[in-house]
């Protein structure tokens, strides 16, 4: 295993603290337990949004802390759920008496905890479950995984809520850009998990993985490696077939590297992604292009299409400032 | 060789046309000969800062092309200088009445096409060399590679360049940055150069390369794999014994991914650095982390430090408005 770590015990706390030293202008992290909050103060009635889930995934979420999108973020070990204290202290230090909003990826570790965290708290609570991976059949049994739509999801409803909308406002809009997202990932390579030591899943010098998880989950197809161009006929044809976009349709697209693949690729399989929709008259208004929602050392990429309108373009424009994401500001 | 192409021959036109796409509201690509330009007007007697060299290091420099930073960028075929007839119509479109500043990294094929460049401008050109990897020593024969710190000269200059500062302003304050900047990098793996189609170097899985090039070039020693608190101990000591920093020296710590190393593995390399420098009683006042020099799908990193002062602190903070570096607008 080839990696920058002391042990694979302590990477956690070590990355942590260096992020915390690296943006301390931005988030403050609070120790036992862990999460990361936002320093810069809200408006009373503000609604505190709050994600998490396991690491490996930076920046994914707490790159996304700060001014006009989360209030906290609550990292669990590597690929595995925070706990219910986590995200219990982490609501109680950002609530501000305008409720708190759960940002969920649809795992259930992730969602069973965030239950029981909803359950413990005594102001108002509301969860948004992201499933934007159209990898899976909406009739699968866990449902379908919330993969780097949740970038979208976070900063649209970021927005939102800085601009003073309220609780049941805030769920409806992030339900409805989740409903408006869909995303499809390909491996390839697989990641290796620190306390594991070795790739997660084995695929031959020739193959890649179309669909796969943010985990290494087996995604719709072990493949042989094809062009960049067919892989994105692939990706895109999925989404497309989700979402239905049409003619003129304003949307963004989000290419997202899951952690090895370099940006001159990324932007490779953006020019082919917008070649894609260009053709089907779909307008491409907004985009995102990088590593956002990644998978430790994962070579691969997923395409990510978010059906906007003139609300949704005003939020996503609007000021943000994050570790990861800032402009406006 | 796993990646996300069509042909090696098209990759970087193909990734190119993206990166337009992506940014057209902060570049235009020109075709024939290539090259990047911000689209934000200058003001008359602005200098033109215009830097570039071989592809493959994304976002260095087309990523920094905007307001605030690089007036134009000329990329060169994956790990080759950029041909003299691309600097020249990038000067000839960029030059508004202050001359031309090229920022240049120390390689030979750089070095000698810019000047050939220079030679054919007819308006004012000076040249900023950048050699701040401190992996060889100052006699080495080629002088001293550019790496990771050529970011920092561009936002500084740039900013400089934005608030007014004449041409021979811009080339003195280049190169006292240049001088107060050292770097040194090590690699877990090669990097796979697509028209080669397998990694430059063969290394073990238990070997890494200590003081690597940025083309993969060889460093100081070829070492066993050590914990990320050895590694970062060798190359800070290098970097400290280069800049002797002295107590509350205010200072910038850069930790750069060299492409496929996430996040989580850089915020702890940034973690052991700051504490390096913290135990000498340097201040690190400003810091940037992540992937901005890198060299392909190469998994490594690279430290950068850079003697501050009120003057640089106020440059480094100044607005910048590019594809890979933005705040303050």
């Amino acid at each position: 295993m080839k990696k920058f770590i002391n042990t694979s015990e302590s990477l956690l706390d070590d990355s942590l603290h260096g992020f915390g030293q690296a943006h301390g202008d931005i988030i403050d992290i609070h120790p036992h337990p862990h999460f990361v909050q936002r320093v810069a103060p809200t408006k009373p009635g503000k609604v505190a949004l709050i994600s998490g889930g396991g690491s490996g995934h930076e920046p994914l979420h707490t790159g996304f802390v700060g001014f006009g999108m989360l209030d906290a973020a609550c990292p669990g070990q590597i690929f595995t759920s925070p706990t219910p204290d986590q995200m219990v202290a982490a609501a109680q230090e950002s609530e501000n008496g305008g409720g708190v909003l759960f940002i969920v990826k649809n795992y259930a570790g992730d969602v069973m905890n965030f239950e029981i965290a909803a359950e413990m708290l005594d102001c108002p609570c509301e969860t948004v479950l992201i499933n934007d991976d159209v990898s899976l059949p909406r009739t699968h049994s866990a449902g379908r995984r919330g993969v780097a739509g949740t970038t979208i999801v976070e900063k649209i409803v970021g927005a939102a809520a800085e601009q003073g909308a309220d609780l049941t406002a805030c769920k409806a809009l992030g339900e409805r850009v989740n409903r408006a997202t869909a995303s499809m990932g390909v491996a390839l390579t697989s990641c290796t998990v620190p306390a594991l030591g070795k790739p997660t899943f084995d695929m031959a010098p020739d193959e890649m993985e179309m669909g796969v998880g943010i985990h290494g989950e087996r995604g719709r197809e072990r493949m042989k490696l094809s062009s960049a161009a067919d892989i994105v006929e692939d990706l895109a044809t999925a989404i497309q077939a989700e979402l239905q976009p049409p003619a003129n349709q304003p949307v963004l697209l989000h290419v997202n590297g899951l952690g090895a693949t370099p940006l001159i690729e990324l932007y490779l399989i953006y020019n082919l992604a917008w070649q894609f929709w260009q053709k089907r008259g779909v307008r491409i208004d907004r985009c995102l292009v990088g590593n956002y929602t990644t998978s430790l050392d994962m070579a691969g990429c997923s395409l990510t299409l978010t059906l906007l309108d003139e609300e949704l373009i005003r939020l996503w424009d609007a000021p943000v400032h994050t570790a990861a994401l800032r402009w406006g500001c």
